[in-house]
């Protein structure tokens, strides 16, 4: 069954209510509506009892009911958890079923259902290409990039600002055209174009992380990083890991959260902290510094600062924040003035700190 | 202006669009349909020119227009950024219109909007109590549970399972009663019922964070910790970071990627990484006791492991992570087997850590 547009019928996604507790009626409802019944899917069942069995735990009756789905659906597989998703179509309409937790949502929409949509629906063809910037406010990009944002309704493409803590997503569209082939290149003539205006401030496309261009970055020149790490207490090391295959060129880290461990474990000299202060360029390039010896690394990146809400003085205030960057030639560090919000200081700093190490690789191989 | 009741009115509420850049056109859209015109609100305007000042940047004239604001509309001040909220009133419909970036639209939600919603609308009391529980699947929980959720329905509460990595929040929701005061003490019966039955796995209550009860456990008891993380990357120490105030009892933490690190800094020798692998019982508790020397520390946390998707091997499958936590008393250790997922297996080996702690120290305060 094919339909030659999205506008006739009714497409229906629903979330939640899949899993093995009481609260949870979707399944009941559904075969209510579809006047149907549920059923055991053998394939279903020996998935849940594989997917226990891999870990160890006992499966209860209530994991085996999750094998029981409607007869009157086709079941989405759900590789990701023990809830499957369920697809029901009735005089033309569409009702989708999926798990709650998004995790095993996300996976269900991109492997089943999407695939399914476009088998059932024309869609109008959508080109995205977003570009990543880190570091400038979204309203000096857009004074930067004046002429150029204006050039783009030639092409029928529209541009979007998408800022995030310390970044600014510029999300390109082009909707229709004489080809998807001439909307990629459209889109691809304009980024040639922006990366002239911007490309310093740019660190990747779509869905990289700055952790991932700096790991792209490292590993083109076979050379290693580390870390110290006082008010982002580790959160550059985890951006750092979460990169598959990062233990190529990340050593180690040390989270020196405590004063007397920059002093043992780092080197930073005690009449420094006495003299400038915990959160000073001295500091945080002796930290950059000695981490950089401990680990044996090319690079190291260095944080120290007052991330809130609490520990301000009147000359570090709640936000004052230094970062520092030990490469094969000599240590650079930057003061950052940021907010009041911990969580938001640690996560600003942590891609300020990434964005530096990137910007200098990058200025030294050119 | 007060409303009786919610369903006597239309109340729309509207995010993003109110930035500096071309594509943001809510306030003249609002302007437009609310046939008024924007004005200078010289508030708002010294507001920005302090949050420019105070970041040391430049102001544009983009970034003065954000001042320009409806006179028709009564401005909800947004202390988080530079785009102002505003709240329209016509006809007995409300439309409020909030910033997209979601630390800014929660904050004007909470500070504004929710205290304007409560002055105009009567809303049904309904009391809501979460308890957070860690390290037990949903279906087990619902089985020890059972009759006392049963036994719910005669006070009017309901229970959601919300479940999350390695976590399941429960839910509580009492719907109306005698009183407010009736429905809190309805709720704290049923909380104290519930203790009782699994009141090993409870860590918290609403919001609290895993990271934030090991941090109250410690402080009560006038200790301190580190960590020492291979799989976990740092992450253990941003969860436990993330905490304001948690320098006064986390001294530091040591992210040993490479097995070098294990051995240089961490004392693990190079005999029982051989023999053992370096996913083992013995280099993860080697591993603890190397960090509660080297930071002098009450308790320490480890772990190694195979965060995938890559890097498995027959005997030592992705997901597989050793646990182990280092106490004044000798050292616990534990076996987790996970899934697939990197970002989930690094997110519930963390939490497995954290609460490996947790119960230590609770077992032996008791």
């Amino acid at each position: 069954m094919a339909f030659k547009s999205i506008e006739s019928l009714l497409f229906v996604l629903i979330t939640g209510g899949l899993g093995p507790t009481k609260d949870d009626i979707t399944k009941h409802t559904l075969c209510e509506y579809f006047q149907t019944e549920l059923e055991i899917n053998v394939q279903v069942l020996e998935q849940i009892t594989a997917f226990f069995a891999g870990r160890g735990l006992p499966m209860l009756e209530s994991n085996r009911l999750q094998a029981a789905l409607p007869k009157a659906c086709e079941v989405l597989i759900n590789t990701r958890g023990t809830a499957s998703g369920m697809w029901f179509e009735r005089s033309g309409c569409v009702f989708v079923s999926m798990p709650g937790v998004p995790y095993e949502m996300k996976g269900l929409m991109e492997d089943e259902v999407m695939p399914r949509v476009s088998q059932h629906f024309e869609r109008p063809s959508i080109v995205h290409r977003t570009i990543l910037t880190q570091g400038v406010g979204e309203s000096f990009l857009a004074e930067s990039i004046k002429d150029w944002e204006d050039s783009l309704a030639e092409k029928n493409i529209k541009l979007a600002y998408l800022p995030a803590p310390g970044m600014v997503r510029l999300r390109l569209s082009s909707y229709g055209g004489a080809s998807v082939d001439q909307q990629h290149k459209d889109i691809a003539e304009k980024e040639v174009e922006l990366k002239g205006l911007i490309g310093e401030h740019i660190y990747g496309y779509d869905k990289e992380t700055l952790a991932q261009a700096v790991g792209e970055l490292l590993k083109k020149k076979g050379m290693t990083l580390s870390a110290a790490e006082s008010c982002t207490g580790g959160y550059i090391a985890h951006q750092v890991t979460s990169v598959a295959g990062s233990s190529s060129y990340f050593i180690g880290a040390t989270v020196a959260y405590d004063p007397a461990v920059k002093i043992k474990q780092l080197g930073v000299s005690a009449y420094d902290i006495e003299t400038h202060g915990v959160v000073s360029q001295q500091v945080v390039e002796a930290m950059a510094r000695g981490a950089q010896q401990l680990f044996g690394t090319d690079y190291s990146l260095a944080t120290t600062g007052v991330a809130g809400p609490e520990g301000g003085t009147e000359n570090t205030p709640v936000g004052t924040v230094w970062i520092a960057c030990a490469t094969p030639n000599g240590v650079i560090s930057q003061c950052l003035k940021l907010g009041k919000s911990r969580e938001r200081n640690i996560s600003m700093a942590s891609n300020a700190a990434l964005n530096l190490i990137r910007k200098e690789i990058i200025q030294t191989n050119t």
